[in-house]
């Protein structure tokens, strides 16, 4: 356990390495994982590249950040990259997950099989409301959100994820903090503030639709 | 209407501009709408990067493809840059989108409101369940799938969002573009393939958690 946690630490220095880059990880990963399934054992920069819209050159330095994974004339062996992109990542060593706010959203990630495809497990959601709260939901139980404390300890949960409404969605994550969480991926449709030693994400939903709209917009004008 | 569309074409080369300028765009604009709703009035481009972890020059950067906006003395005007980037991002024009496969994740999007705040409005939903059919969810009316091409031509949709399972979300797709439609977000969490005509962006809810793990894991170590 202390040899593996010396190995990631002293392959990455975190710190020099571009948020963008480690973006670009999980997409690789993705595209490694679907080259499996369809029963390829091998590929190269290009290909992956390719397929994301991306150079050879920037797979090939994007990977560079974490070492040398090519194998002369032979490419990538998509298992091993997999793995370690995986390593990386952090998420082989899989992750319980505290989902807070079992409102459509919250519904639709306890059921989304995404997440349990690259590691993380919803282990227990929480609510306010009496009615929902010793429920099962997709075989997660939802706890009071009074419970957060003893709940995230008892399942060693460093991670949660907001499905609140915008206007709760601050002080969730002040009690998720003031519980030792390390990580928040905030799906409330506001922007929220946490102390630097907490890792935060915030994912708004309607960016993907913008991105949508300028490349019509501007696809349509360039006609 | 053809002035305005000239003014876009003129000023904006699309083919130029990387995708990661115009998804930080989108950050500008809620960085931009939370300053207007503190209620001040102006802001500048350190103020702006700052709150999103970017340098002032990488703001600077970003906004001078699309023109000039800063004014000496003042820096940005919120409200004028906020049209601005809105007009860039086509948001200006107010979308109808159709919302396709109404399970929990579409039953999620149908109440999301940080669609709605930024132009966008789910007109139609549709479902092949036809104890779904001829239900309204959030107000939004749910078709069958069959009357997919009458209703998008009705309500003049060009964008479309997939949130059906992953097994159906390929062949939803092809529907989608033989009815004409100009670009797609799919939240499935499977990778599709579209003609180079039709605008893609895949939503993979588990990217978010991928960023968060690699930080906590990393923060660990260099404890």
């Amino acid at each position: 356990m202390s040899r593996a946690k010396k190995n990631r630490a002293e392959s990455i220095d975190p710190q020099s390495i571009p948020k963008a880059v480690v973006n670009r990880l999980s997409l690789y990963l993705r595209e490694l994982q679907h080259v499996v399934r369809s029963g390829r054992e091998t590929t190269s920069s290009s290909r992956l590249g390719s397929r994301l819209g991306f150079t050879d050159a920037q797979v090939r330095k994007d990977l560079a950040y974490f070492g040398q994974f090519g194998h002369p004339g032979v490419g990538y062996r998509c298992q091993e990259l997999i793995e370690a992109i995986r390593r990386i990542l952090g998420t082989d060593l899989g992750w319980p997950v505290a989902l807070i706010g079992v409102g459509n959203l919250g519904r639709a990630l306890l059921g989304y099989r995404g997440f349990n495809r690259q590691g993380f497990r919803i282990t227990a959601a929480f609510d306010v409301e009496q009615a929902k709260v010793g429920a099962q939901i997709e075989g997660v139980e939802v706890y009071h959100l009074d419970q957060l404390e003893q709940v995230l300890l008892k399942h060693a949960i460093r991670v949660a994820v907001i499905t609140v409404p915008a206007t709760a969605a601050q002080e969730v994550a002040d009690r998720l903090v003031d519980c030792g969480i390390e990580g928040v991926v905030n799906f409330a449709p506001v922007t929220i503030s946490l102390p630097d030693s907490v890792s935060l994400v915030g994912v708004d939903l309607a960016i993907e639709l913008e991105q949508i709209t300028f490349s019509v917009v501007n696809r349509t004008n360039s006609r």
